[in-house]
């Protein structure tokens, strides 16, 4: 498995707009992009944090994972998610090593990336995205 | 204020050597540094995530706060540093704008850098620290 990098930081909070408010206006990142990510039940304002992206991301509905996350520990950090450069061979790999992925195969995230998490039980409490760009 | 990009992500462990596995012999991270930051009574393992680090804390003693943290939210992500291109301005324009900063000043952290927290209550419940790399 080959990790490229960190390709961004998710982090749940209850509103875009409000909470987007310190990463643009006090910190001075640009948002680059917006999107509904329908599998995952969220809308992400993506930022850039020049290395890497900042995803601010607000549930759809009540009950999706990000709706659960917030109501149990808060808004805050989410989760990090590595680029790699192939899924299919990190899945693989996790699997042959018993690393406990959530659901068997990668699906399309945010801006089209083939993506899959890794259960935080393998991870020491991480929630940790795997995203490989689209060709 | 500038923002030069990630630093690293902070992850609260409670046993470096089994919490590092993960890192190292599943995704084949390498272990750049081993630091203990009296300041923050942590030791972190410091891993080389490419593009930014991901850096692994662990307690030195009870009631320090990643000792606190694991206590209230179990292990996992912890905070996120940006790297700035200088502290002490970034530092007076976020107390004009009336953000929460823990502790009046910067101090020296890991690897020389000279660091401030911004509290949770003005990010939208992210621990965010702020890091100027020494000269």
């Amino acid at each position: 498995m080959k990790i490229i990098g960190i390709e961004h930081i998710g982090i749940a909070v209850d509103d875009l707009t409000k909470e987007g408010k310190f990463w643009n206006l006090i910190l001075g990142l640009n948002r680059i992009h917006t999107e509904e990510v329908l599998e995952q039940g969220v809308i992400t304002d993506i930022y850039d944090g020049r290395n890497a992206k900042i995803e601010l991301l607000q549930s759809m509905y009540p009950n999706s994972p990000i709706s659960n996350f917030i109501e149990k520990r808060g808004k805050g950090i989410h989760h990090i998610c590595l680029k790699v450069d192939n899924i299919q061979q990190a899945i693989d790999e996790l699997k042959e090593k018993k690393i406990k992925l959530i659901g068997e195969d990668y699906y399309i995230g945010a801006e089209g990336f083939k993506v899959i998490f890794i259960h935080p039980s393998s991870t020491g409490g991480v929630l940790l995205e795997l995203a490989e760009e689209k060709d």
